[in-house]
Formats: C-alpha cells, sequence, structure tokens
C-alpha cells in the first residue's frame, strides 16, 4: 500500500462520510469528535447501554476505548462490541492503560473474543492486552515498538483482523507487518492523539479492511502531524493545526509517506 | 427585530451576565463553558441530581440538552425541569439526535410538555420532536429546514414558547417567523456549534421573551461564524477564532445580519 | 522563594515528569490533561472506584476537583483520598463552587479530614469550606482574596498543609502567608484555568513541599497566563497561547514574578 492507495482510500472515506460511533473516554470525547469531522466522517458519541446497542446496527463503523471506564460503560461497550458483531459493523478496540488496572483490564480481555477488526495501542497496552507484561505507565508506553510484535501477531490470531502499535516508528500487524515512519514527538504532548487515531482507524474500517484501515489511519494522521508541528509554537497551536491540517491534506501532503 | 435591537440585548446581557446553568452532553462541555464565558454570561454545569434542582431556582436560566444521555441524567433532566418551571427559570431544550433513539426519544418526550421557551435544534430533530418522521443520522439533519415548520409550529403550540429551526437559513418560530441567512457551513464542521447556540439562547432567554432570545442567539453566534471563517484555516482555527469573534462581537459587526 | 527557587522546581519537575492522577470535574477533563502534559507532567485521569484507589498508591501526585460531582464520584473521591494517604502520595484538593450546592459541601467537608496538602480555591469556596459564610455565585468568587485569609489560616489548621487562594492577587498561606501579583483578567474568561492551577499544584506538590508547591505553581501558571494575553486576540486565542507559553516557560520568563 503506497502513498496513491492512501489518497484514494481517504477520497472515498470523505465521499462516503462513514457513520463513526464512539464510546470513548471522557478526556477526549471532543477532541475526537473534531477530528472524525475534519477528517470528513460524522461521529456519533451514543454511549448508553440502551441506544448504544441499537445504534451500533446503524453505525458504519464503531469504537471503544477504554480510557475513563466505568462499571456501567463497561457493560455498554461488552454489549454494544456484540451487536457490532451480530450487525457486521467494524469495530476498533483502543485497549487505553491496559496492563496492571483491574477494570479496564477485566473489561479488555472480554472485548478481545469479540473480534474488534482493529486493535490501536502501544507497545506495552499491546504487549498487556496479548498477556505479557507490559509494564504500563499510565497511558505512556515504556516497552519498544519493536518488542511489542510478537504480542500483536499472538493477539491477532484470536481477532482475526488487524493490530497498530504506536511509538514513533508505527507498526500495522495484518497478514504482514508495514509500519510508516511519519510523526512527530509532539503528538505525545497532547492528550487524545492517540485516541483520536483509533477514531481515524475506525473511519476508515468503514470502508476498507482492517490492515489497509490501520495503515491508511496512521499514515494520514501521522503526516498532519507533521504538517501542524512545522506550523506551531507549542503543544496548544499543535493540537489546533493538526485538525486544520487533517481537513485540508490530500495526495500532495500524502506523499510524505515514509512507510 | 434588527440588528440595533440584537445589540442592545447584547449589551443588557453582559451587563447583568446571566447565570446559565448546563445540563449537557460530555462531548461539549468545555466548548459551552467556553462559550457562555466569551459571551459575556456566566456558566455553571450543574448537573447531578440533588444540586441541579436546587440550583435551577438559582440560576437566571437553564439550558437541558440530551447528546449523551444515560438513565440517571434522564431523571435529572425532567426533575430539574420541573424544578426551573416552579422557579420560574426560563430553559431552552436541546433534543441532539432525536429520532429513532429510544432513551432520548422518551426523555424529550417527557420534557416538551415541561414547556422550555425555546426548544432549539436541526430540521428532523424538531420535526422527530413533534412526531413527525424526521429520518435523523446521528446529530446531522437529513430533512430541509422548510419543511420543519409545520413541525415546528406544533411544537410550539404545545411550549407556549418559540421553536429555533438550526439550518442554512435559521428559522425562529413564535408569534411570526423570522429567518437569519448569515453563517458558514464550517459550522458543521466543529463539534458543539449547535449545542453551543443552545447555551447562547438560554443566556439571551434570561434577558428576553423567548423569540427575541432565539433570534437575538442565532444572528450573534451566526455573525460571529461568519467573521471567524475569515480568518480561520480549518476547523481546528476556526474553532478559536469563533470564541475570539464572540468575544469581541459588538454593534459594528450585529450590522452585517441578514434576516 | 524567589523565581530562581521557581524556576529550578520547574527544572526538578521536568527531568521527572511525576504522574499526576487526576479525579476532576467533566467540563475541563481535557484542558487539564493538555496542561499537565504542556507543564512536562503526565496526566492519568483513572476515576473510577476500583482503579482509582489502587492508582493513588502509583502516582507521584493526586488531583481531586469536585466541579461535576455525583453520588458516585463522590464516594471514588472520599475512598482514593484515603488510598493516598495511606501511600504517602500528596494530593490536593479543589473545592470548586462549594458553598450552598448540598452534594459538593457534604463530600468537601468529608475530604479536609483526609488532610490534603493543598486546597486551592477562590475566596468564597475557601471560606465557605472553612465554615464561613463566603456567598458563592457558581464558581466565580464574589468575596474579596483578603478577607479569605482568616478562613485559610482556619482550614490550614485542619489539614496541615497549605492554602492557596486564587484571585487578582494569589495569596499562598503555609507557615507564612506569601503573595503573587502576576496574572490576567483573561484567565477568567476561559473554563478551567483555576482547575487547571489545581492540577499543576498537583504536578509540583511530587516535587516539594505543599508551600513551596502552591506557590511554584501559581507562579509558572500566572506569568504564562500574562505571555499568552499578549499573543492573543480574544479568550479562543488566549486558551491556546496560554498551553505554547506553559511550555516554552523557562528562568527567563519566570524573571516577571512580583510577590
Amino acid at each position: 500500500m503506497n502513498h496513491h492507495d492512501v489518497a484514494d482510500l481517504l477520497a472515498e472515506l470523505r465521499r462516503t462520510a462513514p457513520l463513526v460511533q464512539c464510546i470513548t473516554n471522557s478526556v477526549v470525547t471532543g477532541f475526537t469528535a473534531n477530528t472524525l469531522l475534519a477528517l470528513g466522517a460524522a461521529p456519533a458519541m451514543v454511549d448508553n447501554l440502551e441506544e448504544a446497542t441499537v445504534f451500533a446496527g446503524v453505525a458504519d463503523a464503531l469504537l471503544i476505548n477504554v480510557g475513563t471506564i466505568s462499571p456501567a460503560a463497561a457493560e455498554t461497550m461488552v454489549a454494544t462490541a456484540q451487536a457490532a458483531g451480530q450487525a457486521g459493523t467494524p469495530w476498533v478496540l483502543d485497549p487505553v492503560a491496559v496492563g496492571g488496572l483491574p477494570l479496564r483490564d477485566r473489561v479488555a480481555a472480554e472485548l478481545v473474543p469479540l473480534r474488534p477488526c482493529v486493535v490501536r495501542g502501544n507497545a506495552s497496552e499491546v504487549m498487556s492486552l496479548a498477556g505479557a507484561d507490559g509494564g504500563g505507565r499510565g497511558v505512556d508506553s515504556t516497552a519498544g515498538t519493536d518488542a511489542a510484535l510478537e504480542s500483536a501477531h499472538a493477539l491477532r490470531s484470536r481477532t482475526g483482523g488487524a493490530v497498530a502499535v504506536s511509538g514513533p516508528v508505527d507498526h500495522i500487524v495484518g497478514d504482514t507487518v508495514r509500519t510508516v515512519s511519519n510523526g512527530t514527538p509532539m503528538m505525545t504532548k497532547v492528550t487524545g492523539v492517540g485516541c483520536a487515531l483509533g477514531a481515524i482507524t475506525a473511519a476508515f474500517a468503514a470502508c476498507a479492511p482492517p490492515a489497509d484501515a490501520a495503515f491508511a489511519a496512521t499514515a494520514v494522521w501521522t503526516i498532519a502531524a507533521e504538517l501542524a508541528v512545522e506550523r506551531s509554537s507549542g503543544p496548544g497551536s499543535f493540537a489546533v493545526e493538526l485538525l486544520d491540517a487533517l481537513h485540508g491534506i490530500g495526495p500532495d501532503q500524502l506523499a510524505r509517506l515514509r512507510s
């Protein structure tokens, strides 16, 4: 998959404006919705049990992010993932901070067998989810990306989809392992940048097979970040420029892809 | 009501700095509070059952927005609307995504008889709330604004207040139907722009009769949006410029009103 | 404590990147996390009962902010403050809008004996928390800062820590009373600026005794605000510039300290 393929998928996404249901954490709801809008998708943050299970049959894709979980949210996540599975709606799992926090660890373990089409996390989250010891410290990853590839393969054998390991170099593990080397360290200085990538991945999953969706999402988002950091003077302006860059990105910018 | 009247009402709002209680959705709480502050009002996001019902007697106006409802939030919304009614506190209902999502549909149906002074929504939301089939798709409206006017009149006959139908042209249905033609499509590319209009409407409702409040709020917000889009280069910077423009708006800018 | 001392503490904070757990209100979660990241700390918004009590033993500091409390959140706050106390994790209490709102008043009264190392609030909040009548009106303070000093001393006698009273002039009450005269009225036009100061205070509390932490946090934040307002044209751009300024602040900028 090269930058022309990514541009074609992005054009298809914008043409169809997929409706992306998000059950995500309370820190990033606004930024996630704005990211999906800037991308060209239609966000719907429907996250109560009764409506979420109905909506999973209407949405074109679903994101489940366990960042600020509660017992009620956990029940909704599992039921909605089941509803998505029954409806054939592709869904993405973002196992934020899994690894040593009991509630999210249990819920994530319940969600994996429900077969998310993509799991997107940092190295320690992917390792923890796969049962290895990732040594997570909040939402920052302390394990090297490469060390997580074995865990990603193990996880993928259980979901049948793709696993995207975010880091300085992103690895997308599908039938093959693809890498994306774009991005900027500033992405770690704004909350929700990783969570937003999960949402972008879900939007692409409405238009493409799992590994292609994860690759295109990672390419688009990390290239937008490179463009944004060139125009910003700190994390505040970076977050603003990131949305502008995502909104304006097209084939010319995507030629920056380093895979 | 012309642009001089709007400017007078805005001056009155800023002089009195109404305390606006918001029970709104989790995606837009921050942006809504920042909008009210930029306008010159005082936001108070008091939304637990025990405190919200007390606070409805202290606040100058109340917003209820069902965007991310839960069973507990639903109970709070109904009880707080009742408390506002008993205290004579004007309140605004924003029926986000009503039409096909069971929990919010039931709650919105309970809220209408409690007589919100203004209902503000897009065409499909207003049609669904009035019992017509609006064909909602998430928070985007798929029905034309004009087609919703009949529903707005029907709804108004039940609330005794005004109904504001947002769209490319906004219609405010009171004793007469007024229109506002300002705005920019970029308003649909930032989450919470419609929700913030609900909050602005509540702030004006503390200072003016329902239809005047809805008209002034729509004028101020859509003109601020026109000013903002001229200074922005995408949805990220638009959201920032929108708050700056709202904060700085005055009689000169309001002369852009196209009604 | 002079501006060189503040610069040294800031350098120490950035070197250690303390993990700051936040149980805060739903309006400001994203802005709070972004503030901590811009400062150089690591935010973790772990706020469910089961995980929060575990995490309080892992985190370097904890913030509890009662801005949008619920019965479930109240239970979590008390249990997590107890867990922090047992683990020796310093924690900061931000009693948002305490004074006349029943649930938060009760919870704040339960939290004070659990000995927060710093209480940070505006004058009316501090007075209400100490049992005096502060006449709160939402989150804005209606009492003069000076009038709250007596309450701050009373409160401090119960917590054994420091009390920071925010206002046009900030007062930090420890063994002595120190003042910070930096800042800008624009800080009151963006939601969460005060709440973010609570989080910054918690980050410094991981590196310094309570009164020094509160002083350094206030100095850094109010000076960043002065820098930001010079580069902004309204509250929208101010919030963006504030994060950029905080991220870039160093010894040269801290020389603006007026204490």
